[in-house]
């Protein structure tokens, strides 16, 4: 499809003082818009004309949101650029709206099913994954050895295997294992092997001498021989030489595909589905395409009874009034408060604030400043209750939307909504990356067309045609969720079919040594 | 060799009153030394045995340094467990000896000389190797599936090029890139690009939208047409879908393997050695046997003119008035003490200081703290004077022995070594580890005889041959010393054979968003 000679804005709520040009190219001084709105000046795609008048010191409006304050005037058909924008502070965290909606259309929706992988927890895999998790940086390079070589000799053997993955990380020693903030790398990495798509099979590589103790990966049932046979330490004196080493990893490895390579893809109710959400390379219309596409599949989701997990704490402090508001209950934000007083006090530290969040990019693509950011970022939590909050690392215990409390880069959130125990991901970008994961599937929707056409075999779903008006907010949302479905069921995604896929980065913010 | 049945153990120092057990398995109560103590109780092999008794309270002194007090009266004869002692607090950074020692014996190293490959500014590369940087994670998956292609390709075609090397790390974007410590990354991974074994020809991969841009990694002489001849950026206009990308890649690859490929080694001076050095997996026989031949081999390349780096941060705090005395002048002493100061209130900021360094692998290998363990890890700095001080990232200016302030995280330290320039590194370890790098030679150091036998095609040398009386320090420092010549010109170490190394790990001590 190409991009509609008409000149085309989005105005996102009816208070909205401000609009965002659809045209690939963004459009010229003159251009009159089907409101009447003249332009005074070039504006790029996904910028901001002013739709009125506005002086010097008045909110600017978008989402029905003060994104900031005019600078100084801004006259009808401007382009609002960044340095016309001062960004308002952030909203305290007292005084909050708790629970006050109450609008919420929950009913139930059946009847859809995905085929996936029963796991013996209950839980369900989307994938058939043997993973190899480590307790330390220094195994990585014989583990990568030995799942080239798993890969070459053994996992052939096993059609119904979808892959073996390392999870390899940074974490482990040279580290301050007992600072206050330590817990959150190392329950990431022990909630990560828990995975639904590991089957309850991941195996550990440890060296031996790490802080990380590979006691610390386990869970809290398994015992001394339960660890005998989930465990292969490099420093165990039973190892001579390095092919030792290597066939202990094989050995190990070869007894969980057998276990692993004996399940087939079941019937499941969509409720099994752990849903998690991220955006990346974000521009103005992921607020306007992507997102509400995706928010609007949450809310099929949520209603089929899965869990959603939304996330980025930067991108979404600034709309911390919004959840609150949302929040099941008391509880859920006060957990919602804390995360984000936690995450504050974090960035102060280090000498940041929420500002630091938008990039080179967000800027490129229209968005002015934090603020308008995270308006565009929270619309992909729909509209449902917010029934649950986690840690940084902490895995779902429960169904419903969940805030997971992650930073908002793109790998360390992905790493920790594995932990929460995703087992699908979705992800919008406006300016495009070629982000996946090794183990859990990455559906990645397009903000706009011009980059769904240009990077036709690496975005799995076009949401730019909401910009130009060939299909509604409800339409891409339907197929979003059809399209999970089917990649729960073992389509493949770009993403996989490429073989692309980033590392794990875990979340530490305690300091290193 | 096997471990020699006479009952064997080792004072550092005459004024020490501990010394650590040599025999493999320990030894046993009731065994005699040749010096006359009979065991009062088993000690484990690294441990310490009193060698006198020890009142409650007193100094307990090894390396002739205080590494504790006796929390309880210690009778000779008896095992000085970590319980056993005190551990002191670090010495302030206030009242040092400031280049006190002159006693360096520094004479002229001449002759020596390795084969080597002659860069354009000057360093010479011990490997030639094509490195695609990158500016961000988001890409890595891509460069990955690009430098698959280029090895199986491209690579062949050029028998000199040693290998292909994607930089690939976790920085870049979901940064705080301008918080006050951002600096730190930002400089270590363009310091990285310019690694004398990347031949001036590294290239980026970027994607476009990132906080960190790629002007940020070139040098600050790339002009924009420069620019144009080593970034390739994904989200460019002219990209259309993923084949285009990788074509791009490998473009710009082959270019530069043709350059690369066109050099020959040729005879370099030992002055153009640039090695780091580091410990891990430490034990007590690290500072006995292992570090002080490497420190004999420190003052024989600096004495041959070359640049030795050592590094650690929290394994020299508390040896730091040793530092000072040996600091060149007083510009010197005072760079390594804001070092150190710079690292305590990095620490403390994170609710830990330098006791966090120690791992349960170094406790069961005799150290009972910091103390010991650093008195151990300075001797692989020889004896010569610390003629400058490298910031975490920053690249080496000049030569002779310089202290690179790092973490002593193996990963973090490794990579923080290669932006300061080494082109050789050599890694000692007690309890073991596989630990490599994909882009500069690592020799591995074994502290023990067993540890070299059991992992006889992991560890390149054994300097447990030290303990057991069989060769001396000055033997085993001027085997490694040659040692390095022949690896600084081709020859391969075991990590090198079997392809294990490591991941680039950033030092990023701000914030993340």
């Amino acid at each position: 499809m190409h991009a509609s000679p008409e000149p085309r804005i989005i105005r996102v709520h009816p208070q909205d003082n401000v609009a965002i040009v659809v045209n690939d190219g963004g459009l010229p001084a003159g251009a009159q818009t089907a409101d009447g709105v003249i332009l005074r000046e070039h504006v790029p795609q996904g910028h901001k004309v002013a739709l009125q008048d506005i002086p010097a010191g008045h909110a600017i409006l978008r989402y029905g949101v003060a994104i900031g304050r005019a600078v100084s005037e801004i006259t009808r058909g401007s382009w609002v650029q960044e340095s016309l924008v001062e960004m308002p502070d952030a909203r305290p965290l007292e005084n909050l709206p708790v629970s006050t909606r109450t609008d919420f259309a929950c009913e139930p929706l059946e009847g859809h099913t995905f085929e996936g992988f029963r796991n013996p927890d209950g839980t369900a895999g989307t994938r058939n994954i043997l993973a190899i998790t480590t307790t330390v940086q220094c195994v990585a390079g014989v583990v990568e050895h030995a799942v080239r070589r798993i890969k070459a000799e053994l996992l052939p053997r096993y059609p119904n295997v979808d892959d073996v993955v390392a999870l390899e990380h940074t974490y482990g020693c040279g580290v301050a294992i007992d600072a206050p903030d330590a817990p959150i790398p190392i329950r990431t990495l022990r909630n990560i092997s828990l995975n639904p798509n590991f089957g309850g099979q991941a195996m550990v590589v440890s060296l031996g001498c790490e802080k990380l103790q590979s006691s610390k990966l386990l869970p809290e049932t398994a015992q001394a021989e339960a660890h005998a046979r989930c465990v292969v330490c490099l420093q165990d004196e039973r190892h001579v030489g390095f092919d030792s080493m290597i066939r202990s990893i094989m050995e190990m490895a070869e007894a969980r595909l057998k276990i692993l390579g004996a399940r087939q893809r079941e019937t499941c109710p969509a409720s099994d589905l752990v849903v998690g959400l991220q955006c990346g390379g974000s521009d103005a219309f992921s607020g306007v395409t992507a997102n509400p596409a995706v928010g609007f599949a949450t809310d099929l989701l949520v209603r089929a009874g899965a869990t959603v997990l939304f996330s980025e704490n930067t991108e979404v402090r600034d709309g911390i009034d919004q959840l609150t508001a949302r929040a099941l209950n008391a509880g859920v934000a006060d957990a919602l408060v804390r995360e984000m007083a936690w995450y504050d006090a974090y960035l102060a530290r280090g000498g940041a604030d929420r500002s630091a969040n938008t990039t080179p990019g967000n800027k490129k693509g229209g968005l002015v400043n934090i603020v308008e950011k995270a308006m565009g970022s929270i619309v992909k939590s729909g509209s449902a209750p917010i029934c649950g909050v986690l840690g940084p690392g902490e895995k779902a215990a429960q169904k419903g939307l969940l805030y997971a409390a992650t930073p908002a880069s793109d790998f360390i959130c992905g790493t920790l909504q594995m932990a929460a125990g995703m087992n699908l991901h979705v992800f919008t970008t406006g300016r495009g990356t070629p982000y996946g994961l090794a183990a859990v599937p990455v559906l990645k929707v397009a903000t706009r067309t011009d980059l769904a056409r240009r990077w036709h075999d690496l975005m799995d779903l076009d949401a730019g045609k909401i910009a130009t008006g060939t299909a509604t907010i409800e339409e891409v949302g339907w197929e979003l969720f059809h399209m999970l479905l089917a990649v729960a069921s073992g389509k493949k995604t770009w993403a996989e079919h490429w073989k692309l896929h980033n590392a794990l980065t875990l979340f530490n913010p305690a300091p290193i040594t």
